[in-house]
């Protein structure tokens, strides 16, 4: 299963995809969408839509990972966080990609162990799960991929997430009710 | 000159396009681009996205005209007005058409010469200014038409908008200077 992850940002938006089959990760893609500066918002969001749909043309994921939205004391920041994360999710919902949604907290828990994890220990733990290099990457790169490791091992997980109940759990998994 | 108006919202998104030529106003087009409460954000975002894109390819305006966003104390609010501004914007971008922004309050002076005029005030005025009855319209509909009526307005006066400066006035009226 191919999972693609994003963290945005109008002026950064980090993307990784990576690939979990039979308990194994691999880094498929990865890497910072940057706009520039200088533009307007409505280019800046061009660049980010037509840099996602290329990378979901070129690695075709089957799921799409995003972070729950940060809330910013500063209404401005919350605004251009809600412009990057909408044609984020538009270029998922063009490409027909389930949508998934984790807060920090789960992605930090879900890779460091520690909901409370810096972006450096966060980065270490990517490096290490997918066994490469992320010395020269912007955090941004790193941070979305760590939301697409999250989203696998929830995926493959048998214990119920927080998205899910108990109730979904017992009937998925009949055999583990004790009759 | 053929400008669309929209007034952004997840639930609820407003057009209008009208058309300015010769100091005269007519209504090409306009609607309200309901989305399915019961769909995620994502579909949402794609239903508004595809309406206005498809606005813009049937009757193919040379201006894009918007609300600055408005801030609201509820950062979910907020958010969910960012979503629906970026992918209104994302649209305006992938069609090569310039954005022009104006404030609530811009725009009510400008249609109504009052600008805490209310809602319905706004849809009576352009009511008169298009000669055509809204009485069965959302107010989301007027109010994209007050948008694009505002800029047809500010476009075709001779007067600096807020938007430009004296310099580019003199820069685009050298008749009106005094030697």
């Amino acid at each position: 299963m191919k999972i693609l992850g994003i963290d945005p940002g109008t002026l950064t938006t980090g993307f990784g995809i990576v690939d979990y089959t039979d308990n194994k990760l691999t880094c498929i893609s990865s890497g910072a969408i940057n706009t520039n500066p200088k533009d307007d918002i409505s280019c800046k969001l061009k660049t980010i839509y037509d840099n996602i749909l290329s990378q979901i043309k070129i690695h075709n994921p089957d799921e799409f990972a995003i972070e729950t939205a940060f809330y910013s004391k500063n209404v401005q920041s919350t605004l251009k966080i809600g412009y990057a994360r909408g044609v984020a999710l538009l270029a998922a919902s063009h490409s027909d990609l389930p949508v998934s949604e984790f807060s920090p907290r789960e992605v930090k828990s879900a890779v460091v162990g520690n909901g409370n994890a810096s972006k450096e220990q966060i980065r270490y733990m990517v490096s290490s799960l997918l066994n490469k290099s992320f010395d020269n990457s912007k955090l941004d790169e790193t941070d979305a991929l760590a939301i697409a490791i999250c989203h696998a091992f929830r995926k493959n997980s048998i214990a119920p997430t927080s998205k899910s109940s108990w109730k979904d759990f017992i009937k998925n998994n009949p055999d583990r009710i004790v009759g």
